[in-house]
């Protein structure tokens, strides 16, 4: 991997195409090669044809264990033996605990005190240990530092490691395989791993698809980073949306690969998330967490500029449904006030 | 098809396996292939390796399209054109509204009054006529009849019907195809259709393969009829179940096909019933209505009789995932009061 080359330790390093290859065929035999779904009534309400990928199908129930994965099954035996530690909301949590698992080598996971219920179990569920901290950067941050200390284990940040957006963009490789003629890839957007391996990975197997990324008005540092051409943070405060997968900021790294990979980038509401996610559920009958509904809020708001064909027919626009561990205690239509559709 | 031949008027005579075979042939343009999915957790929760079969992927979200469209696509152009009637609390009539509007004939849909507005939204969807009635078999029957006389439309019975079975023994057919070496197949069981249609349908493709049905106990006249030997009818009264795909009793031609091709059938209660259903949820990201569950149920409580292997290694049982069209205001886990795992 770039970022753990000799003579290449920038911080903002990203893995090129071979690497994203690489990934692929790393972690081929521990993940599923998620199916791809359409659905009549979708394309009827968006105007586009949709291919999604299924990612809500995959192990540990997110796209995050192709990352995790890739990072775990690269380290060194010696390396390795120590284990993996990482700070997660949620969804990385579980699958950096899943690949260490698979590795049957040691993980830590550093949680904020109130992350959801079914995420903290899936972590331990899979023999990790669940650190709590306060729910803010800095506590998360300092807590996985204090635990590399005592164990010496490796941190496997959620996004911010190229071995990780290489991992994340072997979804979107995949996606290219399954379905010919894309003219548009839609990504939810948080801290932008999985935007970034996306990019990297459509840049080099379908140069003239483009890519879009969607993220919660609540959380929109990579729209406003992206139109100031620098990293602009969130308000101070904490960031409140349905999306929880989509709290976190873009770092230098990923602020990069998506200012040179992203064509657009648009934001929904909450309104406009509870009532997709709602839409996936009832008209796909597939289970999504809010996160995974944003590209589809954006699509069904009519807030993403489709590419027009030659041919004049519709749009052919894949779609990463990124994760399906929702709350099913706290589904978003009950969580939200207003009417949503 | 068997009850259309002239000379063969028997009201309860049943398809054979080449009917079958003909409606998976017929409909095939018009319906998925629904995929087949797997899942580690549930097979650790069961002892058993399960394949399921999405028909809660199916179009109008249930198997139930499959006996429908055999029925409107075998009916002869001056019976289609006076249009299709039918008498079912939800998926059988969405169905029949569905294969009705892919003919281009008109449908008519009695509902009871207490349908679930997903159900009666989604007939009206597909451009049928909703008539309301008391929710009795009795208001039904006698409103279907008036509409048939008025109309001359073409009765299509949710499941006394021998083109209806032939069409949903097709999932199962598929089933087969999809998977080798299955041990046990496992349907729900409410009038009957998908059972009889099922053990036609392995009868003829796979002889060897066990079939086993699953029905909620608040509505256990399957099993009591099948003890008995003789159609048992549910006690007096309204049957109060999550599973309200599953409240209708067999009819004489359902059971006859039932006896002769079960091997097992057994009940499980509303706790597990609500359970399953959220273990599908959350565990397999898939929409399932309590319907669908049932069967889950049955193999979580291990109420089943799994086959022995001569290999030592685990069952390998099929289960038809029958539909996926909750109620997503009332799903059955806020419903029970009781906890439900």
């Amino acid at each position: 991997m770039n970022s753990r080359m000799p003579g290449s330790p920038d911080a903002t390093s990203l893995p090129d195409f071979a690497a994203v290859r690489e990934a692929a065929r790393r972690i081929a035999p521990h993940v599923h090669r998620t199916p791809v779904v359409t659905s009549r009534t979708l394309d009827r309400m968006t105007g586009a044809r949709l291919w999604f990928k299924c990612e809500n199908l995959q192990r540990g129930g997110a796209f995050k264990i192709r990352g995790a994965a890739n990072a775990v099954l690269s380290l060194g035996e010696e390396e390795a033996a120590r284990g993996v530690v990482t700070h997660s909301s949620g969804n990385h949590g579980a699958a950096l605990a899943l690949a260490a698992s698979i590795r049957g080598i040691p993980a830590w996971v550093v949680m904020p005190e109130d992350a959801p219920r079914v995420k903290r179990a899936a972590v331990e569920g899979y023999g990790a240990t669940v650190v709590l901290c306060e729910p803010t950067a800095e506590a998360r941050e300092e807590t996985a530092a204090r635990l590399r200390e005592e164990t010496g284990a490796e941190l496997v940040h959620p996004y911010d490691d190229a071995r990780v957006i290489a991992g994340q963009g072997t979804a979107a490789l995949e996606l290219l395989e399954q379905v010919a003629g894309l003219d548009l890839v839609v990504v939810p957007v948080g801290g932008g791993g999985l935007a970034a391996g996306t990019a990297i990975a459509v840049a080099g197997a379908a140069p003239g698809v483009r890519i879009a990324g969607a993220e919660p008005a609540a959380a929109d540092d990579a729209a406003r980073s992206l139109a100031a051409g620098r990293r602009v943070a969130n308000p101070p405060g904490r960031v409140e949306t349905l999306a929880d997968g989509l709290k976190a900021p873009l770092s230098e790294r990923t602020f990069r690969a998506l200012s040179a990979g992203l064509a657009a980038i648009v934001t929904v509401d909450e309104d406009a998330i509870a009532s997709a996610t709602r839409t996936v559920f009832e008209r796909m009958k597939l289970v999504v967490e809010p996160s995974a509904a944003v590209p589809v809020a954006a699509l069904l708001a009519g807030a993403l500029p489709l590419p027009e064909r030659p041919d004049g027919e519709p749009a052919r626009v894949g779609v990463v449904l990124s994760g399906g561990n929702a709350d099913l205690d706290r589904l978003p239509w009950n969580r939200v006030r207003k009417g949503v559709g």
